[in-house]
């Protein structure tokens, strides 16, 4: 009785801390996704009154909008689909439940990308090894506000990455920027491109040099990711930025750089000094360190978003005369120029011309040509093939 | 013929640069939740072939699952429900379609709670003034692993707000710890509890000292948020806890209040000194707190999870002899012992006997009694309470 009285004490304890903010809902109880040893993995989905439930993913046969299959359901009302073993990679999928696209409720892993929430799961190998978070030392991730005069505002947050040990001493660091692209914000690399993960492992493993790795955010329109600045809690829209008119490139050198090099223990010279960026984050990644070829010792554009500039207007300075920029920068040997692009992105082209002129000038860069296009999957492996290349 | 081309080029930029790893979906282009300027809310859902849409929300009438009610469709297939003018608050809520729970395709805007995603919005006034983002110096907020030998782990997680200004001098500043409840994580101050926000703001308005936030993980089975450690992306469990055993209070000192002294601009004394916690992280401020009478200035159980240790084992000392240690704690004369709680909460009477018992040994403490129970709506309101009356 006394067993039965305290098991009752212990239900109604446990319900009760239980209903914080939580309404707690009828999922079903089961595990979704379930990765298998052979990496096939299972999909499971509650909805026993539902006609129709699809899973859509990168992992299944692409179409325009992604591979979607149907999935089936068993007599409990639980719908599943089972995979052929996947390659290693963050996986990304969701559910369409007669119709409606919703994420998966039995998966709290979930990334944004602009307006729109996805699942993710990791496929654990080669490629992915270093997405992955291991028992390894940990950098510390922040969100840091900082003064932007060039872009008139009091205040603009960048994600910052200091490595494991960094609070322990005095040593100073080498400093990575690495930009987003059009679509993304100050949180894009330390969450769709697991910057701090590929970081901590390649740093864990000797094969990177410990490094402070800043990501700004390079939409002049915001502050910050919506929500976390005055009167911005809408939905994010791609058509709401500011971002190719040359005023991010203009205020970075003295904004971000000279904020980064006086609050954090950099070593504040050019060999010690990396920038980086996809798409839009290449484009500015380009002409920033084209304009300041004294600023940066290793440049990396990513899908880069060449010849993308904003035509509405009168070309800045900042834009003028590339070309002639190339040819002074590559004078002063930057110690690399690393052009990553995927053999289907819509920039290949572009990419091609760019390339050729470098070529006809003489300017050596490295190069590294991969499958697939303009997709996230190309920048984690673009992140993590850099980092051992830099500072060294 | 040239313009038409542009706008050709345009739109295929924009969309190709748009496909990043978004699939994106037809959510019907709404807006959702509108807010009217008297505070009616107007919540939208796109679903032209479901049967029926309700939504699901903190504040409808209340049933033991939360108020539900039926949104109604238009001719276009949107389901929309419009509010009464709602009180000030940070307002949750979610969708059922044909019974399936799922968040608000458009509003981005979500916390986790356990294993729980719920929408959020804010309706602005007295009570929620400093939940909301404002045109205010905003401190930094990190996320720092500590070695935790008292729990034998390598690595541990806390979230740090360090106020605005932190990185710009030699200052030294007071620290408050508050510790999360049961089914949290050191994640769910910032998140649910907008611990940065309430800073940011009573600091910017001159009514709380600039201090130093640290919010550990108080849950010794987990390293940090889940899928944040190696081997942990699992479905997060209420179960899954080591909590309530001695463990934590007892490495709490050395572990967290060391490194935090050793680490950031802390002045380490008692009187710049505070913790506080919610439920089990009342609990824990209890123990902690009574066991270290020296450590803390500033006491303050919210909703405290009284006489609710594990009974599974032999007590631990930390855990014996409470009545005793309040005793001593007390004649040391701490600037504030502050219980917090709600008139509804099911720990109400265990904090009657426990404020009972100080009655008895002439211990003073301030009280602040609210209504409703065991939420997240209290636990912010008693933040925003607790922080003007700390280090003065």
């Amino acid at each position: 009785m006394k067993k039965l009285l305290l098991i009752a004490l212990l239900l109604s304890f446990v319900g009760g801390l239980h209903a914080q903010e939580t309404i707690m809902t009828n999922t079903g109880n089961i595990v979704s996704p379930e990765i298998a040893n052979d990496n096939t993995v299972t999909f499971r989905m509650f909805a026993p009154n539902a006609q129709k439930v699809e899973i859509e993913g990168n992992f299944l046969p692409r179409t325009r909008r992604g591979g979607r299959t149907a999935m089936t359901k068993d007599e409990r009302g639980v719908w599943s689909y089972k995979t052929e073993p996947l390659t290693p990679e963050m996986h990304t999928y969701c559910y369409y439940v007669d119709g409606i696209r919703m994420t998966d409720p039995n998966n709290i892993y979930m990334c944004r990308d602009i307006a729109t929430y996805t699942n993710y799961f990791f496929i654990d190998g080669e490629l992915s090894a270093n997405y992955i978070v291991r028992d390894v030392p940990h950098g510390t991730v922040s969100k840091v506000w900082y003064p932007s005069p060039g872009l008139e505002m009091d205040a603009r947050r960048f994600t910052v990455y200091t490595p494991a040990g960094y609070e322990e001493g005095k040593k100073r660091y080498p400093v990575l920027y690495l930009l987003h692209g059009a679509g993304g914000d100050e949180n894009a690399w330390s969450e769709l491109g697991r910057a701090a993960q590929i970081a901590d492992n390649l740093i864990a493993q000797g094969k990177a040099e410990p490094m402070i790795i800043v990501m700004p955010n390079g939409n002049g329109a915001q502050k910050a990711v919506p929500g976390e600045y005055e009167n911005s809690m809408q939905k994010p829209s791609f058509q709401n930025r500011r971002t190719m008119d040359g005023a991010i490139e203009k205020a970075f050198p003295k904004d971000v750089v000279g904020y980064v090099d006086s609050h954090f223990r950099t070593i504040a010279d050019k060999n010690h000094r990396a920038i980086s960026g996809l798409s839009m984050g290449g484009f500015h990644t380009i002409y920033i360190s084209a304009n300041n070829p004294d600023m940066f010792g290793y440049i990396a554009p990513m899908s880069a978003a060449i010849n993308r500039q904003s035509r509405n207007q009168q070309q800045p300075e900042i834009y003028q005369n590339l070309e002639e920029k190339m040819v002074k920068l590559f004078e002063k040997k930057p110690k690399l120029y690393l052009i990553s692009i995927g053999k289907t992105d819509f920039l290949y082209q572009d990419n091609v011309n760019f390339r050729k002129m470098l070529d006809q000038h003489g300017c050596k860069y490295e190069y590294y040509e991969t499958d697939e296009g303009h997709i996230w999957a190309n920048w984690r492996k673009y992140l993590n093939n850099m980092l051992p290349k830099l500072f060294k």
